[in-house]
């Protein structure tokens, strides 16, 4: 017979209760999930009327969740959870492009276009040349590197946030490199907008005295025969909440130069090479 | 500017960024989370998978929830979380009755009812006299305690689980006792029953190879001036699953006689004496 709840041995009695044949992972996983759950509760000396504010919060985080809105995803981002589990998963040598989080806007199935198009399509904001070149380890190109871009557009949303007012595929766009794995695209200059602030996880930001803000971004995911994945963004250098990343997505390595250019076929040029690692 | 986050330096990186001026309460229990949040996925190098299993599983447990269904509230009970809570805030001198978990099915303004009185209005189950008194730490009576106390019907359900079935206040009832702090009152021999299993929760048990099921037991509220409030149950003392409650609720000192009585006032009689510490 298992031995009865005490307050000191509280997790053993819990993960005691798993059967032994179960799925080892599981059982490792919700072994340490049980341990760090009691430890801080012990830590804080977790009130009832804390504990009781823990279950509502959950309660109106899960309550405001739909097809259209993941606030756990949002809750799991602002405690940088998202980021630490991409890292985890992503850890790469250095001299490779680091990884960053997806974010919930990507779209698969974006219009693959040529090199040098553009991809704003409603006009808005300011233009920005894209170059660079995906090559390896060794810095030599990789050709065939498939390259998916996306960004807000100058009033800081995505084209899906927006179905009636931006044009289907704004800003989005597929470029595939050739035998000099360079790519060239002409984007906007992107700018910092909020994440979405008006549930749980906003009311929490402001009782942490924390800003919703995202730095301006360029997302990229880069995919290459033989080499793993690359799921990015590009920073913009000069942003204000470079430093302050609601979901911490920054890395020193991925924040960008955007440049003036006088006289070019946009206003800024924004250069950076992808380095991809084997498979 | 705040750090850039690393991998290594994550929870530091997010509790860095809580403002100074916060409640420092607030503060403490947010970091020590962020603290055991991140230690979690790095101890257990958690998968982008099983990232996405949890929040499937946190969206799911919210989805569930209503008015009458409380599942992050199963979730924190069947974790040993709320025990661990209710434990750490109602810690007591040796001799002194312990706590335990309120549960759902408490129910404000039981009638009133005299000594002897039966609380069994279904005429199901095997009837057992439950008496004792209510004392303080050296074994003195207490005059004018309240002793709110309920349980399951012989069905393993309360009268709130079947408003259309059993009759309003089905097992429920409220005493005082007088100068000699006795109690005394007829109800049934509870039976165990299995927590609600048809959602997220249910589901995490059966992968965990762990049953559903409460020991019997009856509730109780004890209250008297000049005392701390006493929330328990007394389990009966040979039910199969008293080593292995769901929601880990019991406590030895907690599992009381449940004796066969020949021609007395009921089939069953569990003697059992409430010892209340000052306030």
């Amino acid at each position: 017979m298992a031995g009865y709840f005490t307050e000191e041995g509280s997790a053993e009695a819990v993960n005691a209760r798993m059967d032994e044949n179960i799925d080892p992972r599981l059982a490792e996983v919700m072994a340490c999930l049980v341990r760090h759950l009691h430890a801080f509760a012990k830590e804080t000396q977790l009130t009832q009327a804390e504990w009781e504010y823990g279950i509502d919060f959950l309660t109106r985080t899960g309550g405001i969740c739909s097809g259209e809105r993941q606030e756990f995803i949002l809750l799991s981002d602002t405690l940088g959870f998202s980021m630490l589990v991409d890292a985890i998963n992503n850890r790469r040598p250095p001299g490779a492009t680091e990884n960053t989080v997806l974010g919930p806007f990507h779209v698969a199935g974006a219009p693959i276009r040529q090199m040098g198009d553009g991809i704003s399509l409603d006009g808005k904001g300011e233009s920005c040349l894209y170059e660079g070149r995906v090559v390896d380890l060794d810095g030599r190109p990789i050709a065939g590197a498939r390259i998916d871009v996306w960004s807000d557009n100058a009033d800081g949303f995505y084209d899906v946030q927006q179905p009636d007012i931006q044009p289907r595929w704004n800003n989005r766009g597929v470029f595939v490199t050739g035998p000099d794995g360079a790519y060239r695209f002409i984007g906007i200059k992107p700018v910092s907008y909020p994440i979405p602030d008006d549930g749980p996880v906003g009311q929490m930001l402001g009782h942490l005295g924390r800003h919703p803000y995202r730095p301006a971004h360029m997302h990229y995911i880069v995919t290459a025969e033989g080499h793993q994945g690359l799921v990015t963004h590009t920073f913009v250098g000069d942003d204000p909440y470079l430093g302050s990343d609601t979901v911490f997505g920054v890395k020193k390595t991925l924040i960008a130069p955007f440049e003036r250019v006088a006289g070019g076929p946009a206003a800024w040029r924004s250069p950076f090479d992808f380095v991809l690692v084997p498979d």
